[in-house]
């Protein structure tokens, strides 16, 4: 049966890319020219950024299939900051992108499908099912195990939705928990690894990957092959391979 | 120096009363004698929470010393979830009551202090810092290791602000990773809870308990005794621990 993934890899070999482009809501980012056609309050920084971001995604969404918003940068202006998130959303989509939210949620099950409803799933809105933010993919954090990650993938499987699990991150200190070894002398994130398969199983399309997938750092290139072994049906989420720019970060999907 | 940590002590001794209140909207457990005074769309539905919600705060602000509201049930409301959100962070903080924000945050460096400026710090509106959500305390997923957590310590001491850290967590799940053993014998989640222990060293208060604290599942209390031995400055906060209910659900704060 087709999937997300196989929607994705199309439009992978469409474009012949495989990058996925990060936006950033930054206000300290955004050009003079964009910043003085609008005030200096809270709305009108949303709208400079609203217009920044928009624009790039219009010199972009014709190249790049796909583009990640990270949650962080839209929270960190409040409620106005959720509404720009939410804003951007909707016109990536209009764009035809495959729209990724990098939220790294993860809670307890009946908290982790509060969660999962609020970006791949459907909430109870004035009695009939209703997408809330309605993106493709979520990231998820797998610290609280199956329970946690459970409620994303049935809506996974309900809603042809994805989800991106933190494998092997690509920050400085990412060993500290990852890379600790178990009795067996496997490193952790190779544990994490072998629970991604499993949870994935099931959500294999015809070309072999599942709406599983992992988050892997690229600066750690040794532990990238180890892990395509342990993971052969998901794809990765690449950060820090391409190019890094100042208010667009980009992220590699890659078979 | 009196701390947070002295602070919430205080209102434990004067209330004689180590609980938190965590309050969770979901509209389904509103009863309908608030529900029919609201119109059902999500605008009525979150007036309908909201009304609830603050007559849950309105019964007990005056006998509970702190509250905990869960991101997830507000996120899953959209953007005016998020307004909502921000509405019961200031009304419970209009009852003096200590409010935690169950958000289980983490990310890389500067993402991570994204989502610290959001909850904890501050962020440059209109030229001028200012709080965002504004809590008292946030939860942190610590899977991705120090410079995750080290933006919100830094918001911490700078702000006299709190981080509760997974550590040991009551879901069943949460020994698939955090049980695993190491190679020198001992479980991750202890690993976890030396690392919270040295990340909170720096922000200890007068009563000798540190801004940083630990979130532990009364599920397992054999742990709870080895995790108090490997975290002696940290507070406990430990859902499952008293009474849970239908719309709200009570967890302990604990030396």
């Amino acid at each position: 049966m087709e999937n997300l993934m196989d929607r994705l890899i199309e439009k992978i070999k469409a474009y012949n890319n495989p990058t996925v482009i990060g936006v950033d809501t930054r206000y300290e980012l955004v050009p003079e020219c964009v910043k003085e056609k609008y005030s200096k309050d809270i709305y009108g920084m949303c709208n400079a950024m609203l217009e920044y971001s928009k624009a790039l995604i219009d010199a972009t969404y014709d190249i790049i299939p796909a583009v990640k918003l990270q949650s962080a940068y839209f929270e960190m202006y409040g409620v106005e900051g959720i509404k720009l998130y939410k804003e951007m959303i909707e016109y990536c989509k209009s764009k035809d992108m495959i729209v990724m939210a990098d939220v790294k949620r993860g809670d307890i099950g009946s908290t982790s499908s509060g969660y999962s409803k609020a970006y791949l799933g459907k909430n109870l809105i004035n009695e009939k099912e209703e997408a809330i933010f309605d993106v493709d993919f979520a990231t998820v954090n797998p610290y609280m195990g199956s329970d946690c990650v459970n409620p994303f993938i049935e809506d996974c499987r309900k809603y042809d939705k994805g989800i991106f699990i933190l494998v092997k991150t690509s920050n400085k200190s990412s060993g500290e928990l990852q890379d600790l070894k178990t009795e067996d002398g496997e490193e952790i994130y190779k544990k994490v690894a072998r629970l991604v398969n499993s949870w994935g199983e099931e959500l294999i399309g015809k070309n072999g990957y599942s709406n599983v997938s992992a988050v892997v750092g690229a600066t750690y290139p040794k532990q990238l092959e180890e892990l395509r072994k342990l993971m052969p049906h998901s794809y990765f989420l690449i950060p820090g391979y391409g190019a890094q720019r100042r208010k667009s970060r980009r992220y590699s999907i890659r078979i």
